[in-house]
């Protein structure tokens, strides 16, 4: 189907099969949901023996009684485990509750209010600014708008974000005092930024503000579907160019172990991460140490870990397989969208033809398909081009996916035909 | 021994046999501490089975699965262990993770930056200040502090804070807008506000900014040593009021089960809720609800929450008696300090003569006994009077418990004696 080439009766012929064809699934009732990167229950029963690992033996290796109150940075195995998912040395890893999200978050805040390492608060500059690629992920946008941060838009490419775009902004605006990252397989396009992305972004702090930062949130720092994808190390490459205060660097096990009761992490530069334990040693005692020793158990050596996410991906990769399937099946000879294969994550990110995202979603959700906000991989909501749609393959069994796939690439051409009309 | 009434001559008789007890006590190398409010290994021991307790089954009553993400206000069966804690409604609580602390910081981040409830952010008010009735808590001074809100003491009676000090700085400075209370067996005071107190504190909005909130964080709502001791509900008083926006209620399991990994709470009146979920929106999706969920199995009911806490109790119950049989034996017919006789909770507050605490602490630790630092119970570290002491006995065993009061007494001794002489 090519739409730029199609005359006007053929795309009243598509339109008219289109429509009986939505018809039909609209009568099927069907309730299905591609929302959110959540794990599906068999990738959640990996790690079932979590619970009950401890085995009545509450002590941690180097003797700490979990159980107690204490240790702001989280008990030494939990942050050798954070270590060896970022690939930095353990004494710049604190060991936190089980969000990620919420330690980028007081990291925010802490900038916002505080400021790092000695540098201005944010909140003292005229119009603090965060750079996001877009499309992006939803909730490090959320966390900016909760604190009255500007978002301004990059980008993304095939091997990161635009990095001259990026470094131009910077040069033209000094208020613009960090950058989101997802840089390995990026929510939602599942890219993984390239060496010389990696080596530029190390160099911005030459150019920006000295409290900029950039906040690296490695969410799928070992969540390949196929082989092992390298992700250049920012740290390495910070610390080459004199600038290791710059970065933040995220991860946790929500999406390794049980999604909603791992442990998260944050590695720093050791004036950054006395920043961020200022600022949390007046709302914490500490962080949940027994979850912690639970993780460390569960991963006593790398290489458990290693089999673990192999395990995560013998599930995730036939649901990828299929999302693929039915875009290259029904697009690749088409001009009805564009997307990216990933290596893994927990995306698929799919463009419309122009203006045809947010008709394509409520297609799918009166078939019975939920799909992500239109709009939602931009700041405020708000995609310029009303075109890219998130697919989140990981949580609906095989069929149930592929179903909702089939509905999806009707409503996409669906939707491109009628559009295609109203324009003509 | 009383210090008043004795001759110089006594004074340095008593100096000179105390002197050679301290010498004698220091040659033990003790090392003792008494600093903070942590249960013992017995206590924590009472609640071993939470790890192993879902026996595979990770479905909450209500057919939630606690292992995926989602659900911003905790599992129903965790809010109504909440509800029961709190004598709460369960609709008007939200079940956190495991620090009750961070809810409060929570709780005031919210009021400072956005403002509670559509009042102002009280980041916009000239002086920001909170009450404090004194001797307080220290960590929640150090929340004020961070934020920069300012710390206004009042003092602490046998029935609560002094009432008419209270409403009169309300009265007096409209930038009043917070309020610290641990409303039963204050901490470090023991003392349980009376139904007159908490009558009156429901009625401070009132009188005080709109924006005004009283923090009672009811720690140990359910920690009583002999009897059970009664608070008055300050969420029906102020219903009664109709000041329910005016209260924020806080609670945990920390000092019911496993003190780093419990759950918190925190209850409040709808639109309280709603501002701190809108805050919590952008910080977290969800807190650990497997974690909740072997709360809920392991206080299936009320009545086994109660039984859990006499086993508490009983480890707690000679702890206290040896305290307070040391102060009695030593102090009952001194003017060398006065206390008060805790009927729950985990301290026991100690004022020396003036000018005294912080020579008895120093004192106590050369010998081997650490003690809170001199003037943490008050804002910026700092009593006026430095005679405050809090005591901590909870998690020392007996025998040690026992010899670290012997040491106390003695320096309580030797540094009110060599005052006087000072002074003399």
């Amino acid at each position: 189907m090519r739409i730029e080439t199609a005359q006007r009766e053929q795309l009243q012929q598509w339109e008219k099969e289109l429509e009986q064809q939505y018809q039909r699934i609209c009568q099927h009732n069907l309730s299905l949901d591609l929302t959110r990167g959540k794990p599906a229950a068999d990738q959640l029963a990996l790690s079932d023996s979590l619970d009950g690992i401890l085995n009545g033996d509450y002590r941690a290796p180097d003797g700490t009684d979990t159980r107690n109150y204490g240790g702001l940075e989280g008990i030494a195995a939990a942050r050798e485990l954070g270590a060896d998912i970022l690939q930095v040395p353990f004494e710049e890893v604190l060991a936190g509750g089980s969000s990620s999200l919420t330690l980028m978050y007081h990291a925010v805040l802490t900038g916002y209010l505080f400021g790092f390492a000695g540098n201005q608060p944010w909140k003292d500059l005229k119009a603090p600014k965060f750079l996001c690629p877009v499309p992006g992920y939803d909730r490090h946008f959320a966390i900016c708008e909760q604190f009255g941060i500007a978002l301004e838009t990059v980008p993304m490419t095939a091997t990161g974000p635009d990095m001259d775009a990026l470094e131009q902004k910077i040069r033209d605006d000094n208020d613009i005092i960090g950058l989101w990252c997802v840089p390995k397989f990026s929510n939602p396009t599942g890219v993984t930024y390239d060496a010389d992305t990696v080596d530029r972004l190390a160099q911005l702090a030459k150019i920006a503000n000295p409290g900029f930062r950039i906040f690296w949130d490695n969410a799928y720092a070992i969540h390949d579907l196929d082989h092992q994808v390298k992700l250049p190390n920012i740290r390495e490459a910070a610390l080459g160019n004199d600038t290791a205060d710059s970065v933040l660097q995220f991860a946790s096990t929500s999406k390794v172990t049980h999604a909603g009761s791992g442990v998260a992490f944050v590695s720093a530069s050791p004036a950054n991460l006395a920043s961020l334990k200022k600022q949390m040693s007046a709302m914490t005692i500490g962080p949940d140490k027994v979850n912690q020793l639970r993780h460390a158990r569960l991963f006593p050596e790398l290489s458990q870990l290693k089999e673990h996410m192999h395990k995560h991906a013998e599930i995730l990769r036939p649901k990828f397989a299929c999302v693929l399937e039915h875009l290259d099946k029904n697009f690749a000879d088409s001009d009805l969208g564009q997307w990216e294969k990933p290596q893994g994550g927990y995306f698929v990110s799919f463009n419309t033809r122009l203006g045809c995202a947010q008709e394509v979603i409520r297609l799918s959700a009166e078939a019975g398909v939920k799909l992500t906000p239109a709009g939602a991989t931009f700041p405020y909501g708000k995609d310029p081009e009303n075109s890219n749609i998130r697919i989140a393959p990981s949580f609906p069994p095989l069929e149930e996916l592929d179903t909702a796939m089939s509905v999806f690439v009707l409503c996409v051409k669906l939707a491109s035909v009628r559009k295609a009309l109203e324009a003509a």
